[in-house]
């Protein structure tokens, strides 16, 4: 198969693009180096030190007897006519899209970060649609979205679209969204983009709704990680809870639960992120078909979380506690939370769960590498409820 | 009470910046000039010749004797500092939101035109959400949305909320969208939004989602109609469907209808929309409310509308035929469709609705212009379907 990743250099993109040229593929990955930038402006950096995009496609090439990946340096928001030339010439079967700017906190931090967040975001992949349309009709898209797009509501979350009865007529509609930040925001405008396109053009698209993914390592990475290491963050901007709340564990600073910790989220690890796009990848939407999937593998609370890890890290003999902190966040902390997940199961996805094993080795990878936390970064710096302007992000941490 | 008109040198928002002024309000009329830029390249203008910006508001206030309209040219998508400074001075209870790209058609016509019309709407009004939240709290925010933006579902239409059941369990959400282009996708993006920042920010927002609106005249336009026109469009870009059949009428050029003419559609009179605009400022939305009125007076088939038109213009001795032509846009036309409208009525709206005897004025006031319609762009020339890529509009119409 050829495959693109756009998006090719983040904690996914990377993982994702030695997975498939690993797996025989021909893969082009592509990306704009946008997330450096925004991790510069937070002033945050990833656990492991990430050598330059061109450098770590280099180390692969040089290691792997198969298929090399290719890559190129093409911002989408900006260069159409450079994504353009590149995929007319690459003709893929599938194109994997991971290239936004991913953190809600980040798209949260002011105005600058708000309409830069969604004009990449938005903006990027509506000239990836026109680049479809017209020079690459027939690719099969894979769309990574957000399970934070539902929010949390009331009723049980289907995947994507919801049969509804009202007044005695009845009709099939986009799940009603809800979501919890500027950035989840355009996940919800990107897929409503998408769903017309494939009404209208004949897209064949398919939507991840992911939950939070954690881990460190794949396959690929276990087996040269001082070369192949993926961005790992614990940071509050691009760090997810369970990365933090294990780097936390590991270095003896308090797990930091946002408020009662009720929140309930889908969760998966990053092998089963690679697992599930691979298993889109290979079987495709239909023309036309707006396909939706829930990706993840188990619902936990931030709370929950917060025990697991403590629990384990107390076996391994490290101090762990555990410190409810005012959630920086606007949302429910108790909440009904059910949340169906079963389009990727029945394709043959079979999850490697959160066990304590796990657990444990993450904490110890972290601790292995503690020297490299910078710890200042861990506690959170943007209120979702701040106003009037205040200082943005950049000027300075809480 | 103070009352800023965004996108003000438009069909709807220069009447309505009159409209407020006449009844002794202070009003501020912002623009960008957009529509005229947007109106050169699709090779298109406004029946009656439009003066400049400043001019047209100089002769208002020459006429007038009460409070001046005081006006500004902004770009709210791209100048965030000049709305800022401008809206922290006048300090309006209410914002009317007007300032977007306007037409469907200008959407689809190729990829330029698509990532203007979602860059300039959703950036623009988020840069304006900014300014609110942080320079003019507790303003009221009237934004107009279209009812296009929920499509043709097969359930009835409810006034932006949708009350859920399912297995057993409920929830009011967001009435599910499926809008037809990719200028309705922008509305759908604002208005989701725009819901987020009420319930993070507490914001008081009105969404009018606005049906098909015809007329050339207001109270104000009557007294001055050489000074004080609006831009009327009857072009197959800007122009809406009824605006478009009478000129059609006027001129002895067969009424075109899109395909079967089963389309049916809300439609409502120029001068109910300010009656409607005004009805929502009077009586304005609570903190945190996202409150939303469908703001159309009257159902109508694309089919009803051109046989009513065409039986009055035969009564005045005009020769009229009606043309089904084949249809530009992916749209249903046959369908069921049913919507609620009920909110503004309760505020007080008395509808002017579509009379022979209205319908009789507008074609006689177009045939008194009828040396000025420019036939030659009443056709359509953009397809929702083309692909892969075709002459973009600005080359040259079908």
């Amino acid at each position: 198969m050829r495959i693109c990743i756009l998006g090719g250099d983040g904690y996914l993109g990377w993982p994702t693009s030695m997975h498939f040229a690993a797996r025989g593929h021909d893969v082009l990955t592509i990306d704009n180096m946008g997330k450096r930038l925004w991790e510069a402006r937070a002033g945050v950096a990833p656990l492991m030190p990430i050598k330059p995009f061109p450098d770590r496609v280099a180390d692969w090439n040089a290691s792997y007897q198969g298929k090399p990946i290719r890559h190129a340096v093409i911002d989408i928001a900006t260069d159409y006519a450079g994504l353009r030339d590149v995929l007319t010439d690459f003709q893929p079967d599938a194109i994997v899209h991971y290239a936004e700017q991913p953190s809600a906190p980040y798209s949260m931090a002011g105005r600058a970060e708000a309409v830069d967040t969604q004009q990449n975001n938005v903006i990027g992949t509506l000239n990836l649609m026109f680049v479809i349309r017209d020079h690459c009709p027939g690719v099969h898209l894979i769309k990574l979205g957000t399970m934070g797009e539902y929010g949390t509501p009331n009723i049980d979350i289907e995947e994507g679209w919801l049969d509804v009865t009202h007044n005695g007529r009845q009709d099939r509609v986009l799940f009603p969204k809800r979501p919890g930040s500027l950035y989840h925001l355009t996940k919800v405008h990107d897929s409503a983009n998408l769903e017309f396109a494939c009404r209208v053009w004949g897209f064949r698209v398919t939507d991840l709704n992911q939950g939070v993914v954690y881990g460190i390592e794949t396959d690929e990475i276990a087996a040269d990680p001082a070369n192949r290491a993926t961005s790992f963050h614990y940071d509050s901007v691009f760090g997810t809870v369970l990365n933090r709340f294990v780097v936390q564990a590991a270095i003896g600073q308090p797990l930091t639960v946002y408020g009662k910790g009720g929140q309930t989220r889908g969760y998966l690890n990053i092998r089963d992120t690679l697992r599930c796009v691979e298993l889109a990848a290979m079987n495709p939407a239909d023309e036309g078909e707006f396909r939706v999937f829930n990706q993840f593998t188990e619902q936990f609370s931030v709370q929950q979380l917060a025990d697991r890890v403590a629990a384990v890290g107390r076996s391994m003999g490290l101090y762990v506690t555990t410190q409810h902190i005012p959630n920086p966040r606007a949302e429910m902390e108790e909440h009904y939370y059910n949340a169906k997940h079963s389009a990727l199961p029945a394709l043959g996805l079979k999850p490697n769960l959160l066990t304590d094993a796990m657990l444990r080795d993450m904490i110890a990878k972290v601790t292995d590498n503690r020297d490299l936390v910078l710890d200042s970064h861990i506690m959170p710096s943007i209120r979702w409820d701040q106003r009037p302007a205040r200082p943005k992000i950049v000027r300075g941490a809480a």
